[in-house]
């Protein structure tokens, strides 16, 4: 062990209150970084100012050490329950509104989620992404286009969403591949069309931390019907966003606080005959359709 | 899933800036406790200042999403990496800062730390609690008392300190009975004494999250040599502490902020010959004197 030379001011002995903090912030002031230091320096004094504001007990404060050691044991690969809380607290929604501040025009964005992975399956246009998860069919399509209108072939377009029980692939224990996930490329025009399911409404993971928060809180879990987009093109900022589906009970109670109005359009319902694509189907369907508009990365 | 009544206000949708926090302070306001709407409330409007007052980007949130992961998953029952970063933050001292204003007189409080245990082996007055822990042997003696210096008989006394390789008994993998770890009770006139170890300086666990923290801080890792102490009487305030060594390098730049002037005393070293209660000591040891005063609960 060789520790590197002390920073902490000579003297920094009986602490408390103001001089406490001040030893904290002169602890964090010569950072391998100057952004570190900004960043541990607001963190500190916002910290200490909860801490004083509420008089913190010593039950509170290991209160405190628990839930947080919980919300970090039950988070794994396929479950992140740090993100989940960041959701709830409103903070993923204000990192997004702080970075993806688009020129008019732009689809708006909103929250990530937990349940995102890499290495979807490969989709074409016209496949269907359900893979067999339980639900109604849906048919997506639509368009990605530039802020001038002009069609942008070849886009990236990740897509995930939820079955009928309100669950992700991932939160099943016993799936072989995924389903109501996967990407494709939008063609030469723009265009975008593929099958999944018809959305709907379903509580975040709450049997965890997090769910326990909101009990105590007696908030509601639910989130409103979406589906999950993430669409990236060079030369524009990628697009994390979701669509949400018009009437949604929820779509003003959005346990993350996620909703847009801009993103929600309606999900139409068909009895069984003939898709859009041409597809007979023997039951009732939905269709939606939505037009993404990508900002360039230029134009900021 | 039947969800409770949502208390987002109506309309919660395009939050961003000042309203999301609205939102977000709405939404605790119904909490099953006030007390939890009061904390809740401080937590969000000093996390959403925060991250408004440093612009996070989504990089560093990922990063702090990471980080967190991390010190949840290298936390178990003998490693609490929550703590250590509350600890070095100075969080932990303000805790203790806030609720533990005794009366002049009464022995200090300092940190807690990661590494108590619960259910430590029982030893009597003149038994030698470092039970084979590497380091030089130390006598410990000194009394229990009240404000008005009334001794205080059966006090709890609970001890423990790192060997002089700087680790805790629980620090190792392989270790079948605790070492330079006990609890004894004061005799009838107030008084302990025991032998252990003579404590050395140490860096706290730097392997993990919070030692990269600490790097990336540039700032030093160790703490000052001393003994942990929780003293617990009926009738009495329960006293968790140290006795810091006079002298230490590191007394000035605790890496948890926890030195107090009244807690450091001298160990003093002696050489081979007869320790205070009479032992034949066949090489050098040293001897330190507390004398801990504990708040009686009725003085406040």
């Amino acid at each position: 062990m060789d520790p590197q030379e002390p920073t902490i001011p000579d003297g920094a002995r009986n602490l408390s209150g103001d001089t406490l903090t001040a030893a904290v912030l002169a602890s964090f002031s010569h950072c391998a970084s100057d952004r570190l230091t900004e960043i541990m320096s607001s963190l500190v004094r916002h910290l200490h100012a909860f801490v004083g504001e509420v008089q913190l007990t010593e039950e509170e404060w290991a209160s405190g050490i628990d839930f947080l050691t919980r919300v970090g044991h039950i988070t794994t690969d396929q479950r992140q329950e740090f993100i989940l809380l960041s959701d709830v607290l409103g903070v993923s929604m204000q990192v997004i509104g702080i970075n993806h501040q688009r020129p008019a025009g732009a689809t708006e964005s909103t929250v990530f989620g937990p349940f995102f992975t890499a290495n979807s399956p490969r989709y074409a246009n016209g496949d269907d992404m359900a893979n067999g998860a339980p639900g109604e069919p849906c048919y997506l399509h639509g368009s990605v286009r530039s802020l001038d209108g002009a069609p942008i072939p070849d886009a990236r377009i990740e897509v995930w969403q939820a079955d009928d029980l309100g669950h992700y692939d991932v939160q099943y224990d016993d799936l072989e591949s995924a389903r109501g996930r996967g990407h494709l490329f939008s063609d030469r025009d723009g265009r975008y069309y593929f099958w999944s399911l018809l959305p709907t409404a379903y509580p975040i993971p709450d049997d965890g931390p997090v769910g326990d928060l909101l009990a105590a809180a007696q908030r509601s879990p639910m989130r409103p019907a979406h589906v999950h987009f993430m669409i990236t093109a060079p030369g524009y900022h990628a697009l994390v966003t979701h669509v949400f589906a018009e009437g949604d009970h929820y779509l003003d109670t959005d346990a993350v606080f996620g909703v847009k109005s801009s993103l929600i359009v309606p999900f139409e319902r068909h009895e069984a005959g003939i898709a859009p694509d041409g597809r007979q189907m023997d039951r009732p369907f939905s269709t939606m359709r939505y037009d993404f508009v990508l900002a360039p990365v230029a134009a900021e």
